[in-house]
């Protein structure tokens, strides 16, 4: 085993090392001073593919100062974003907000009737999901898309409220702007689909992104590169970049079989700590069984999420897609209590994302 | 696609079958009379293997009523049980109960010491483990069995707090009821290693029971029905069985790297929902982290879960076993605002893993 | 438990199910005779979304007799599905056929060079991959489309031999289309990105299908079901749909971080006992280490895959993309080896993808 | 972004570097020498807990030359281990060894009816388990363990080959040494308990050690170190240790649900190169089906390992336990098939194991 020590260690530090491996392991130590050659790279050195330096020879290592999703990344930005939807619904910082309404617009009436609801319960942003993305092209994929956008407006004709729509096929980007949808969603099949994220990048209308189920932390945060950095596959820097990212956790795929996804609680603190984008999280979607969206929700606000993206639909049973994972009226109750929750820890001081904080060595 | 309606179904509830299929998706059905065979199994078919039945000619299904880990099911045993800890501490039901203390017991002085400050924070039941199981063989492995009981002894004399310690050797169970371990944990690498668990079936001292990180709820609660069933290898009753079992999350394994072990927040609503046990969950070894495990213990008591153990070290940075997931004096906080969430829920009237309750169909 | 007999079961058959419960686990049978109404769909029942069946009261369960991925099914193909490429090479049935060359074109030297390695060592259709689906937008993502697939013409015309590339923009369909490029692989990435699908729908081009890492079986026979069926997400039928789709087996995300992906050998003979679709594998994605790559092809192809796709490299060290698990003049050895065992398998009767035949119950 | 050279590392090599960076990428360097302290450790450093010395103040980072698994990794040790059965039956090297026969014993009849069959198909060791770890325990867990061993005697005596049985409870070893058990099989359940490793390591009986389906590489060898360590809990020296340790891959949990477990076939030539210790594969607990056993031997036998071990049952429909995974006489084909690709692989010059060798950096 070689212990290199940190440039500029003190000779105390070393003792403590030492000491540590003779008195703790019974082992000996030998101690010398070794020169060797740093090269320090100026700029952003985000471009750089830290494999292909590694390949070269007489290269020991790699310390990589900027991360690959350098954007999203809270190094750069220590400060919380905060995302405005339809210049009056903040989503960050210290807000808590409420994204709900039927995972699928079905019909006027059906889309009408959950938006009241949806209103009723105190959701922030409505739901009005046009198109879906299905594991089979046999499955419900949503109405005609003009037709589906002109319920979205309906939907917010009548309540009030912004509007959050699934985007899958990039040439509807402008419909969508059009029909006037507020926050453009980009789903889990689409979460890494790269000629996607760059189109949103050219706009500055709020992006929710969830990620992949297949997808880690850091898959998601460099998706959401994508969107802020605007540069394209040739990496020419096309646009200034979409800075209205909100992020949407939703579990990973595991051999677990008795929940739909696995959602890792312990990622909500984490990837506040590791971005200062807004997080919410899917507690339909993660669950996949109303039974559990109230628990889930409690927790996901507990542990430090933003926000909360939940499926409202005015009958379940009868719903064209996902109806097992949707709630109805018991959504106010949901929403109430997460309030508390979140109001409870601000007043103790605990602000949404706050971590413990030790001690540092 | 062959629909098969319930027996007793009404002719109304036929029609609305067919018009799903016939206006929902333009198909045509024939309806016919079915007469069959069906078998009923009398007396605990827990025992069947029904794999064996499958295989047989002209059987068409097997429908499981009693789940096969029978005894933790809540089937069976609709209300919350509450195991009580030395006679005077509860767990379960509406209680929250903290669990806390070092990692591993590595001198009277540091047991000591942590004791005290998991005392002041206002932990419940401490943590004393003299044992320890590890990756490697070459890993501190905790100290002399009887000298660590020993300490916890003193630990609880310390503090006047019952104890809770791992049991890894099974030769080592008489000792640890001798020396006053008023709580026998069942780690993840032993979550399913049957002599182990057979041992405790025969006392009836209160036992944690951990699932492994490989483990699925069917395999964690099959396990928890190995210590309350108190069968053996023969299928022989050899006790009563222990009843006094509390399950403890952990989470799982998966292909996230930047958390230790993927906590599915959706564990905790599910468990308390299949299972009549009392659920209690560790932030410590799901999170890895101590800066996330304060956030991560209010998203557990938030999604219902009846308690809490962690790992609270006097000096995190020179733990011989896991320091860098050990809190130190801000556990005190974490318990304390941890209480405010339960009790919160407990006046709007969301009882520990009570779950959004919807018209069944 | 109930247990519940086919149709037309015979006394025999229910009397040794009496028997084995009787028996061997000692228990007591009550057998009854029911009457309940089934309801046969007719006609193309893989529309039929079967949560919404479930749902609805008295139903008791859905039997689905097509699978959700029906066109890729071999329920309604028995015979193997043979793909042929630029009209000469085929792949499935008996044929094992080899698909090599550089992760990327970098540039025409080095495109031209790894082409001739390719040749030399016998594969038959050349890896000519202009653009790169990566995962941050920093990394190397190809170089100029038209540039890149002239680059692509150049290599057919020096080597003679078809080429497979990878499309990830569905606005650049037409271009490959017009630089002769003779199969198009969907990536990873875009597994499930429906829109990409449905374009591949509407030409017969050859397709290569990897599934995505985070995806199962049944997602990646519904993405081929996509480009098979020809329906759009009105599910109008909008082509003859294309049914010249190769599976391409690349291995998915586990817990394991030694190795890149979880290549799991039980799925090659899996998928060709599910599926008519020729099934080809990834040796160099799926290991992600050059050092494995020689192996895991001997493997794929004794285990029945029809083929393999890997990265040649005329210099790996220098490769701009995935260079560590990029093969040289090595493939020749590697290629000749698979087909000696293909071969000796093909000699002993053993077919590609044949399984194990043994009585039926 | 820093880059470390190595010590030693040429003007030439710097340059290199430097080019890349400033040519590929269009970033500017700055070079240093840095003056920095490095601390030798001297002795066997395995038993260092890395995690403690990263903790301490000034240190930058500790390069484990050792792996954990010290006693099972190859750098200590190049050559292969072969490990000889009952001193005539060598496993390991360039052989090919077949371990075969019930899952179960589950009578004298079916079990001297299973193991002619496994003699016929050409096994050179015996399955004969006694004693079953099972997920419930309702499920059928073995019979009477002194009744068993005797009819796996009686197999012994009627076939002339040597035994191998799975040993759960640490307190039946010296009965399975008694009754002439020639092989010691270490399974899933108890693949990380660590109290029955240790009685392992003071034998010198071949053992043969699974990984918990949970288990990643690491844990699997440092599972293997225990054996072959010799060292208790409090890292003292207790034995010489075991040094007949053969690895039998299974698979690991993943999100799949149509196989039984993922058998990552990169895993074989990996461990065959991380590992100087024999490798055998399990088809029948890897994939969980028959239809797929014949298949996945081919592949496990092509990717390097040195063996097979399967369920070969003299009935599989009346199989007690797992009767869905094991095969008749159909064994034979399978093994003589097997046998062809190892004898065609080693007239090629490919050793069993050996990985493409490709010039280093």
């Amino acid at each position: 085993m070689i212990i290199h020590m940190a440039e500029g260690a003190t000779i105390d530090q070393v003792e403590r090392v030492i000491n540590r491996i003779t008195q703790d392991y019974g082992l000996r130590c030998e101690t010398i001073v070794s020169n060797t050659t740093v090269i320090g790279v100026k700029g952003v050195a985000s471009i750089v593919d830290e494999g292909r330096i590694l390949e070269l020879p007489g290269v020991d290592r790699v310390i990589r100062i900027t991360e690959k999703y350098k954007d999203a990344s809270r190094t750069f930005h220590p400060e919380d974003t905060i995302v405005w939807v339809a210049g009056k619904v903040p989503v960050g910082g210290r807000n808590l907000t409420f994204f709900g309404g039927p995972c699928a617009i079905e019909s006027e009436q059906q889309a009408l009737e959950s938006a009241r609801i949806a209103k009723e319960a105190g959701v922030d942003v409505l739901r009005a999901f046009v198109d879906k993305s299905r594991t089979s092209p046999y499955d419900y994929r949503g109405m005609d898309i003009k037709k589906g956008l002109e319920i979205a407006a309906a939907m917010k004709a009548e309540t009030g409220l912004p509007t959050v729509s699934e985007l899958i096929d990039l040439r509807h980007l402008d419909l969508f702007l059009e029909y006037g949808i507020d926050v453009i969603q980009i789903g889990a099949r689409s979460a890494q689909y790269s000629p996607l994220l760059e189109e949103l990048s050219k706009i500055d209308r709020p992006v929710i992104l969830k990620h992949g189920f297949g997808n880690d932390m850091n898959e998601w945060l460099c998706a959401a590169a994508y969107i802020m950095s605007g540069i394209d596959r040739e990496r020419r820097s096309v646009s200034e970049g979409n800075r209205n990212v909100i992020l949407c956790y939703r579990g990973i795929k595991s051999f677990e079989t008795e929940t739909r996804f696995a959602a890792d609680i312990g990622m909500i603190p984490l990837v506040r700590m590791k971005s200062h984008l807004p997080l919410i999280a899917d507690p339909s979607h993660s669950s996949g069984d109303r039974r559990l969206v109230e628990r889930v929700t409690y927790g996901f606000v507990a542990a430090g999420a933003h926000g909360i993206e939940f499926d409202i639909h005015n009958n379940p049973a009868e719903a064209l897609c996902d109806g097992k994972q949707a709630v109805n009226h018991e959504a106010r109750r949901i929403i109430e209590n997460a309030r508390r929750i979140h109001a409870l820890l601000a007043d103790v001081g605990i602000e949404s994302g706050s971590t413990v904080s030790v001690a540092a060595k």
